[in-house]
Order: C-alpha cells, then sequence, then structure tokens
C-alpha cells in the first residue's frame, strides 16, 4: 500500500498533467525517446506551435512589452504562446508544478481590452507572461516548495513580488518545480520528482530555481522569478545557460515567500529574475525597484534603481578556485578565455585569493542546519515523507542552541568584514570574476557543493551569472594527467566528469560586486558580455 | 574579603579617579550636599572654568566647529574646556568610565598645528570634542560595558565609528558609563556604580546611553555617540531633556562596537547622536553617512545622507497610550500641548491606534533573552559578579533552541508586516507622535519597561527624542482620581510617581518615521521643535 506521500504525489503530479491540455500537449508517442539529451529544437519541430507563437517565444522580454506596448502583438496571443510552450518544456524536462492557464488568458484579454480602449499599457510589463518559482504564494494554487505536505493546499495569501508584477502589467502563468525545502543544488523532490536539464536531460538543470531555468531554457518562459540563498538562482542559470542576477537582501520584496526554513535569517534568501539576456533581467530589476515595495515588505530597503557610470578600465580580480573544488576543464577555459578578452580589451586585472572561502564554506552549513533539520522535517512528518539522501546533512544535523548559533553569527559577521577589508585594500577593484558552479553542468545527481555562490550569500554580494559562449568540447575539456585533487568533493568532481556529457554545453561564470552595488554588477555584466560578443 | 569583582570594582574606580587631574576637580568639601537635587548650575559656579570655557562648553557643537575652522577658537581650547567640564560632570553625576585627556590634547594640539600650517581643517568635525559610550573600542582603553570582567582590559581594536569620527577631525576624550551589558534602561552597574540625573540626582539619567545623557546635559560634551537595542539612546535623552535619533540599522558603522549579547541579530543594535539641538545632530549624521561607512562596515547600506523635503502639511498619528503603561501625567500633558500647537498650525493629525504594541512588547522581551542569559552570564562568571536585580529576566529565562528562536523571528517579521500596512492604509501618514517614555524622568531604580521605545527596534524605524518645552509641574501634573491602571506596570507608574520629584523636569517626546527614513524624522523632529519655540 502506498504510504501517504507518495498517495499525494501520484494526485499532485495527476492534477497537474490533466490541467494540460490536451491540444497543447506533444502526443506520448511523438515525444522525443528517453534517450534523447538535447530536447531544445523539439518546440520548433514539435509542429504545435505556430509560426507567430515561435517568433513570440523565441524573443526576449524587452521586445515582446515593446510589441504588445505598440499594438503589435495581443497580450492575449502572447500568453498563449507561453502557455504552450510551457507545456511542451514540461514534457520533455518535468519543471512544472502548476498552471493558471485560464486565469492568465482571462487576464491577458482584460489587458487587451484595457489596451484597446485607453491605448495605454497598465505599466512596463503589460502583457508580459513572468513564471515563478513554486515558493511564491498566490491565492488558490499550492506553493509546494517540493513537499508533498503542502502540494494540495491552496494559499489564501498573496506575495509581495505577485502583486507588484501584476501591478506593473505582468501575466502569472505557470510556477515551477523545486528541490525539496530548496536546499538542494538541483531539481528533485518526493513529490513532483527530478527536473531534467534540455541541453542534455542526463545533466541537472540546477537548484534550487531549476524548474525556472529549465522552462527558461526551452523559451517557454521569457521571464522567472526564482530565489537564492546559497546559489539557487545562479547554479540553476549556469546550467543551463541563461542569465540571472542574485541582488543584495532587501532591493526585491521577499515577503511572505514560501521557506522550507522559515524564520532562519543568518543568510537571507532573495529573489531574482531569471532570462536570456541582461536586458531582460533589468526589465524585472529597474521596474521592481522602482515600484516603492519597501512600502510594502518590512525589510526592503527603500532604494530605487540608481543609475551607474563604469569606469573606463574597470578593475576585475580573478578567482580561478575557490581552494574547495577546482573548476572542471571547460569551466577553467572559460575562465582563461573571458581572462584574455578582459586583458586584450585593457581591463584592469588581478588575481583574487580564495581567502576565507573554505571558512565560509563552513559557516554556510553551519547555519542552514542551526535548526538540527527541524523545520524541514516538520513539513516531511505530516505526510510521513522520507528525507531526500541529498540532504543527509540536515536530517543528522544536531540542533544548536541560540547562544551557539549567535557564536556562529559573530563568526560570520567577522569574516564579513575580513572581506570587505580585502576589498578595500585591493584599491580600486570594481568586482570578483570566477566560476558560478565546478561545472559546465554536472549530471543528474552529481552536484557536489555550492561554495563558489554561497560565499556571497554569506556576504550578500551581489553576483550574476552568465555564458560565456564557450561550450564543452570533449577534445579540449580534458582534467590535466597530473591533477591533483584537493579534497574530497574536488576528487569526486573529477570522478563524476564526463566530457562526452558536456560537449555543446554552454559554460557560464559569475561576477560578483559588493553589497547592494547591484546596480553596478549588472553594468559590468552587460559590458562584459558585450565586449565577449563584440 | 571582597570577592574578585568587587576588587577590580575598586581598581577601575580608582584609576578613574586618579585619572582625573587634581587641579581640574572640585575639592571634595567644595562639592555640593548629597541631597541637592539639581546640580546643573554647579559648573558655572564652582569657579574652575574660566569664561573662555564657560563660553566654550555652553555653545553648540555646529558653532563649536565653525569657531575652530574660523581660527576664533584653538581646538587644544576647547578640548581642554570639555575635560575639565566632564570632570566636574563626573564628580557631580559620576558619569565616566575612562578618560583620554592626555591623548585627546595632543591630539587637539596636533589639529591646530596642521590648521595653523595649511589654514585648512582635516574635517568638518576638526578639532571637535566627541564623548562615547562605554562599549565603544579605543585601542589601549577598556570597553567595559558595565562588566567587572572587561573594566581593566584594554583593547586592541579600534571600531569603526571611532576611526571615521577621528577621519572626519572629532577627538575622542572621554568614554562613558553604561548599565550591565547595557541592558537596563538606567545606567548602574557592578563596577562603575549608579549615573543620577544632573537635573535631580534622584532621578536615574536613563540608560543604557546614561552616562551620555547626564554628560551631555551638563554641557560636560557638545556631541556624544550612544546606541540603541531598546531605547537605549531615546530614553536617556528624554530623561535629561536632549536631542537623539535612533537611526534605522545600517546607516551608521556599528562594526565591532562591543555588546554584552554578542552576535544577537534578531534586533539590531544601532548607534546615534546626542546633543543639545536637532542640528548638531544633524552634524553627525550627515558627516557620517557621507564618509561611506560602507566600505569599512559590511552592516552598513551605501546610502549618503539624502536630502528630503516635507510636506506642506505632513500627517502625524498621536500615539496618546500604548496599552501598556499609561504615560505620567507631565508626559500627557505634554502630548496634549503639541497636539494643539500641530493643530493651531494645520498639521494634518490622526489619532494612531496602539494595535499590535502589546504583542511587540512581548517578542522584544523573549528575543533578548533567547540565549537564556548565556551570554552575560559567561562576562559575569570568570570574576564571579553577581547579576543586578534588575537583570532577573536574563538570569532565570530559559535558552530557546535554533527552531524556536526561528518561530520567534517569523512573528516578529509578521508584526512588521502588520505595522506596515496599517501605516500604509493610514494614507499619507508621515510620521507617529507619542512619548518617548512614560516619564518625565522617574526615580532612581524605578523605570519600568521599555515598550513605549522598543516597538520601533523591532519595526527598526527611525526615531528622535526631544524636549518640548514643557517643564514638569507638581501643582497640575497629578494623576486622576478616576486612574484605571491597566496593569501592574501601570500600577507600578503611578505608585512610584513624586509630583515633587519631576518638577521642573522637562519632558520629552518621540517622533518616528517609517524604515530608514532617518533623514524625514530629523527634518519634521526640527520642524516641529522649531514650530514649537516659535
Amino acid at each position: 500500500m502506498p504510504q501517504q506521500w507518495e498517495e499525494i504525489s501520484i494526485k499532485a503530479q495527476e492534477k497537474l498533467k490533466s490541467s494540460l491540455p490536451a491540444e497543447w500537449c506533444i502526443p506520448e508517442d511523438k515525444l522525443p525517446p528517453k534517450g534523447q539529451k538535447d530536447v531544445t529544437i523539439v518546440p520548433k519541430e514539435c509542429g504545435l506551435l505556430s509560426d507567430l507563437e515561435l517568433g513570440i517565444t523565441d524573443s526576449y522580454a524587452t521586445s515582446i512589452v515593446k510589441k504588445i506596448a505598440a499594438g503589435e502583438w495581443k497580450a492575449e496571443d502572447v500568453t498563449r504562446a507561453f502557455c504552450k510552450r510551457a507545456v511542451i518544456a514540461h514534457q520533455l524536462t518535468n519543471c512544472l508544478t502548476v498552471v493558471m492557464f485560464d486565469a492568465a488568458l482571462a487576464r491577458a484579454r482584460k489587458l487587451d481590452e484595457h489596451f484597446s480602449k485607453t491605448g495605454k499599457t497598465v505599466g512596463p510589463l503589460h502583457g508580459l507572461p513572468v513564471s515563478l518559482k513554486d515558493n511564491f504564494n498566490i491565492p488558490g494554487y499550492p506553493s509546494s516548495v517540493g513537499f508533498t505536505s503542502w502540494a494540495l493546499e491552496p494559499m489564501e495569501q498573496e506575495s509581495t513580488i505577485v502583486g507588484i508584477l501584476r501591478e506593473l502589467g505582468a501575466v502569472a502563468y505557470v510556477k515551477t518545480n523545486v528541490p525539496t525545502a530548496m536546499m538542494i543544488a538541483e531539481t528533485a523532490n518526493n513529490c513532483y520528482g527530478r527536473t531534467t536539464n534540455p541541453l542534455n536531460r542526463n545533466l541537472t538543470s540546477g537548484g534550487s530555481s531549476g524548474g525556472e531555468s529549465a522552462l527558461i531554457a526551452l523559451r517557454g518562459s521569457p521571464l522567472g522569478v526564482g530565489t537564492d540563498i546559497g546559489g539557487s538562482l545562479r547554479i540553476p542559470a549556469a546550467c543551463t545557460g541563461i542569465f540571472t542576477l542574485r541582488p543584495s537582501y532587501g532591493r526585491f520584496p521577499h515577503f511572505d515567500a514560501r521557506s522550507g526554513l522559515a524564520g532562519q535569517e543568518s543568510i537571507g534568501s532573495v529573489h531574482g529574475p531569471m532570462a536570456r539576456s541582461v536586458e531582460d533581467l533589468r526589465l524585472f530589476t529597474d521596474n521592481v525597484a522602482n515600484a516603492s515595495p519597501w512600502l510594502k515588505d518590512p525589510k526592503c530597503i527603500p532604494m530605487p534603481w540608481r543609475s551607474v557610470e563604469l569606469k573606463q578600465r574597470p578593475k576585475i580580480g580573478v578567482l580561478w578556485s575557490n581552494g574547495i573544488v577546482t573548476p572542471t576543464p571547460p569551466v577553467q577555459r572559460a575562465l582563461r578565455k573571458v581572462f584574455a578578452m578582459l586583458k586584450s580589451k585593457n581591463y584592469d586585472i588581478v588575481d583574487w585569493p580564495a581567502t576565507d572561502h573554505t571558512e565560509a564554506n563552513e559557516i554556510v552549513g553551519r547555519l542552514f542546519v542551526a535548526d538540527g533539520g527541524k523545520s524541514v522535517h516538520k513539513i516531511l512528518e505530516p505526510t510521513s515523507e522520507p528525507w531526500r539522501p541529498e540532504m543527509k546533512d540536515y536530517s543528522e544535523a544536531p540542533e544548536l542552541s541560540v547562544y551557539d548559533l549567535w557564536q556562529l553569527q559573530k563568526q560570520r559577521t567577522a569574516l564579513q568584514k575580513k572581506y570587505l577589508d580585502r576589498w578595500a585594500a585591493c584599491e580600486g577593484l570594481d568586482a570578483i570574476l570566477g566560476p558560478t558552479t565546478p561545472y559546465a553542468a554536472p549530471k543528474a545527481g552529481c552536484f557536489k557543493g555550492v561554495s563558489y555562490t554561497s560565499i556571497f550569500n554569506l556576504l550578500d554580494y551581489s553576483s550574476t551569472s552568465f555564458p560565456t559562449e564557450v561550450l564543452g568540447d570533449k577534445s579540449v575539456d580534458v582534467y590535466p594527467a597530473d591533477f591533483k585533487s584537493m579534497g574530497e568533493i574536488d576528487e569526486t568532481a573529477k570522478t563524476d566528469y564526463d566530457p562526452a556529457e558536456i560537449a555543446g554545453i554552454p559554460v557560464s561564470l559569475q561576477i560578483t560586486c559588493r553589497r547592494l552595488e547591484d546596480e553596478k554588477v549588472m553594468a559590468l555584466t552587460a559590458k562584459v558580455v558585450k565586449d565577449l560578443t563584440a
């Protein structure tokens, strides 16, 4: 007899499946074979999308809102196109948890009516479909956060960002898959299962915003909202070759986004946009920051999106390795390529040492499990849902006392101070360039360690992840014969590495500025990307 | 045989006493009698200060820096004048813990040399003596935080604000008394004893920045820096009729200020200026915020001091009572007077209800003792120092687990959201006007409850305390015959109230704007004060 959690899992998946219009689904027998790794061509070739729908969904968010505002496209057509492509993306990668197609189409029609009556948009995101990670609350729909306990429970409240996006004119239409508690760097849970990477389905799409990354990489969404507490925006963005910003805490309204570690504040969870270009991220960042979110979210800083002017010769520190895990060969190659480009374009480049990175990694690990996994346990318990093996640290951790937590917070603050002082000592330093993860994208189940991203959560620095134009190449991306591992994780990364799997996979890097330098890191990322492709 | 803590207490007091130059001290037999309540006239009448020194010390900080910058006064003379008056203030109220006169005078001479050589000041605070609460670290001097364990231990590091003030040209010359762990609303500890209120020495000067308030009220300092986690700037300012700003967390650099609850972050401790006018506070706020403290303190927000324009008709909500303790009669009278003035000047006035204030008070109380008093216990233990009776809550509290703390933090965030939403619903509300404390100033040992101030720590709102020009008047400030208490604290406030003791004591009120509206609350306070005195 199935356990309660298994019954819920089946129900939740059935509910999702039955809410996908049959006419928008690829028939079972026409689906690409399980063994087909790269499925990015399927939306175009499956025949379900019209030319207009392909044109719409292949467009950037910034073009879409312009075309709608110019009266060239209707919000309803745009919404339907993305609903359809999202269904296909889900069939290919299992990236969705909730669909809200009827509500979205009704909303889009209302927006079209408004536009045809007034000739005006309701806001700068008028008619833009926006996908949301499955921890943003929308009344009437569940926010599973990957738990069976929560998968069938409709929420009553609305997360602040959801309301702001609506006021800006956006159309919410799907919610996307996450790992259990959003505390795994891949996207797999006991309720909806695993989301795969559309570029190679043997690989993970990353996590925890990995439903988003798979969906956006397949162009089933022009703009998504994910969250990041240890790398959960940047890791999935890197695994699928899209763009993201992990902003500093307090820039964007995070109130009442559902969490697996509710009340945990030692490292602040933030949300941020995921998209296919820096400009599309800016469509989100500028408009949300300028919507005065601090009037609605008590944690938001009253700081509109500021203009920033980059130096003629930005000074960039390159982090070649964090001393915990060596970047795998394609990531090393991407670093070298970008380094060479920056040099050639007369950027001021210095090496940035991995000082404090090991300590930061240890502190982060201890802070996340400071409650001895009790928060997660209390959500698993009602349906007897078992712990995922990836969450061993949580299931085995002893609970700390408040005094011990305070000591750990002191240690974290001291590290923040040391890091800031080293930054200041490296006179004029604008940003750090380094790996987002050690991987192009690892095989499903093989993501080990979030240390390249989580240090910047601990520091609350502003980071982007961006694709470098480097693609994995099995002929050159091999470990050197004399490779010496720095430890267990490093050794495992090498063992798990398979040059054949990363062939053609885009390699991403991370640019980081200091705390609340969100505008600067975005401007710098735009510049680097432009210089890379020029 | 005295215990170790008693020996240290004697040593620390002797050390302090022996560091006061005899020629600057009022001879023991010339000191006012213990029974003399008001000692504010003593500095002028004791004959130790020259006319120039009286002129200097009676001046506002803003005038002092102008006169030094104009070459009218020498930094050395200014510094010596305040050193001398601080000694007198200490003899009268026991407000100091550490003096640094030689270093201060040497520094002042260097500043004078610089000025005479270059004709320029080193910064906007050039030559201004600034007093510091005894938890700001200066290398070579202890930071007792009221503990015998720490009273003789010289610090190695320098707090960020100390360095910034120096760079701005300020002269550090004394450190001021605090209660044990800075967690009592009066200023009394087992090492240095009790600081009294110079306006009436039967009354407390408030706490925890009560060494500062006594010193500044006696004009032994033109500008002081205190801290506030539950009211520790505003309470002592109110008890002595001076001005202060409790800024929101992250505006001013608090790094490495010593704490009795190190690592506690559920409610952030902040520091702020204390002085005799809003303009003098601004001398601190503008210059410190514009010194880019975020490049040195990882918790500081990159937000220079912003210009703000008040509405023609500011909208003010009046909090007549917080539902926990009724303001004592002089405070009620001050509220009525200011209310009438605001009405007459055409401010838009509404009543502001005490919704959420009781819950906030409970949460604050639980958060401060979440470690079961362990942090304080570990500092008391090495010298066998006993718990102060005022800290009963700390000595008796059970330690929470991290999970329980997270739940409490969730509850606090939910309350922050409710409060913010109510503010938004009161359309156009600019500020809340209410009591700073229930008292003009209570008798020593009688301060009960910090609920009027601590809610704004929980909310992280920006608050000032300012004197209203109302003075306690025993002929009118009496409880009504039909007074009904709201509970135990309220009853005690009435029982402890003695109209004779508050005669002539200035009554202060609190103005509060939302989080990070520091500029606005300062501008509004300046306007209200101007309108009150016009």
